[in-house]
């Protein structure tokens, strides 16, 4: 994939993606880390939230440190996942949207 | 320290002593990391929950972990750190309470 050109106003778009699921991931992780918080009442319950915190770190530091070679498994990593839709791609050309779509649905 | 001994009732009375300051930290920490995380509202602050939780694991499981050539020190970490009060230590003979009197005073 890594042959693939992105013009300026695609990396733009692909940007603005990014950043859209962004917050409305961590949006999700802030809620659920309140919801969890609140339900502890076990010292186990404090270490499952701090092992739960370990993965959700990991995961999201590597999912959102992209570079344009693997934006395209990004972007539909995030599709599948349902932090963005991929109508919101509409300013990217059709063949990328196309691979997006087809990874997503994987 | 390692050739003190331990009696039968005094390893009683350290065991419970122990289990004192673990229910005292744990629910402080239980109690902490609700109202952290009732403040959340930014990422930055969920990853600083994640070190928080970290740290406290380490230090956590380090200090209950003891063995008995090891007990006048952890027990006098305990008294120095607020979760035991010396005088809860009174089943143990009072050689051992003057040294873990002088070395959570240190």
């Amino acid at each position: 994939m890594s042959e693939i050109d992105w013009s300026e106003s695609e990396k733009v778009v692909a940007e603005e993606a990014f950043g859209k699921a962004y917050n409305r991931e961590t949006e999700a992780l802030i809620s659920e880390v309140r919801s969890r918080a609140g339900d502890i009442s076990l010292l186990e319950q404090v270490w499952n939230l701090h092992d739960y915190l370990s993965a959700r770190r990991h995961e999201i530091d590597g999912k959102y440190d992209y570079q344009y070679s693997e934006l395209i498994f990004a972007l539909a990593a995030l599709v599948k996942q349902g932090w963005l839709k991929i109508e919101e791609l509409s300013g990217l050309d059709k063949d990328k949207r196309a691979k997006i779509g087809a990874l997503a649905r994987m």
